[in-house]
């Protein structure tokens, strides 16, 4: 773990996803680690913080999910453009060197036995709350918030940092045909304006 | 309707929210029009294209949406930051003019019995997926898209533009306290790099 990854309070890590982007997803099951990408992640609640996510029944990873019962909702930076691409298009059921071949690299969090991916923005250790009908009828997860850290050269204090921080760490958002959006510039509505 | 606006094929709807912007949601019901704003609007599936929403109990529109058991998620721009934060946080219940005091001008759509707001860059007619589990327990409400639009200035033959679209038609991404971003820079992985 990069000495910048401090933990982020359990009342504000909705932060982390609040702006929409794109994610991985990992989880480990009986020895094997797996990590795939996801547009469709979302908050569900604040406290205690839930988020969904979906995980297609193609996808390995939510095999690993189900077995194990939790997973790591990760964010990634524009640095990680081509591994969140090839995570999410290359399967470790037909390719098993998919993570050495993405170029992806996991590391450990104290207390939390699940597969963290290095590099990211901002992590969020998950519980799933099974919800067998979601889950067969949408490939629908729930998930409550049980750790959540970011990386302080980005977000900082319970904020997003990314209009100083290098734009490498900008977030991505997925359109389709492996064409994304970084997030953009800060704007700040008028709280006084209300009559 | 501005000339502009031009139907969206359904299979390619789920790209209008793909990027998770914060949403405008509108319903009507016996008479009564609502707005609010929802950064909790996520896709469920390609075809037919359905999305999740997390409507509050506090939410007027929540109770039109039960009610019609129909509702329209639009995607608000940078020139609607301040109607979007303020749809956000007025409430009909306690403001009965709250869309006029948020400047707020809706408009139809043959066929659909819906309020659809004005200046925004894309709609997504939807009808609610009644599942009482989990609008109770976790305010989230499924809709199927039966119907998109798009301003053509800045959403066109499918695809997002907002490169070369005027910046004010970006979209909105928010934090917290009255805190967005912009939707930012166009991205490509490579889509040849796999070994």
């Amino acid at each position: 773990m990069n000495s910048h990854i401090e933990p982020v309070e359990l009342q504000k890590a909705y932060r982390l996803i609040n702006h929409g982007p794109t994610v991985l997803v990992s989880a480990r099951h009986g020895g094997i680690d797996n990590v795939m990408a996801a547009a469709w992640c979302c908050g569900l609640d604040f406290a205690p913080p839930k988020l969904t996510v979906v995980l297609d029944k193609t996808a390995q990873t939510r095999e690993l999910v189900e077995k194990s019962g939790s997973f790591v909702i990760q964010v990634p930076t524009v640095a990680q453009l081509q591994l969140t691409h090839e995570v999410g298009t290359r399967s470790r059921f037909t390719e098993p060197d998919k993570l050495v071949n993405a170029g992806v690299e996991l590391f450990n969090i104290e207390g939390h036995d699940l597969p963290f991916v290095a590099g990211c923005s901002a992590w969020l250790a998950c519980r799933l709350m099974v919800e067998p009908g979601n889950q067969e009828k949408y490939d629908l997860f729930i998930g409550e918030v049980v750790g959540a850290w970011a990386d302080t050269r980005v977000f900082n204090n319970g904020h997003w940092n990314f209009e100083e921080a290098d734009p490498a760490w900008r977030s991505l958002h997925y359109i389709a045909g492996g064409h994304f959006y970084a997030i953009g510039d800060a704007l700040s509505a008028d709280e006084g304006s209300k009559s």
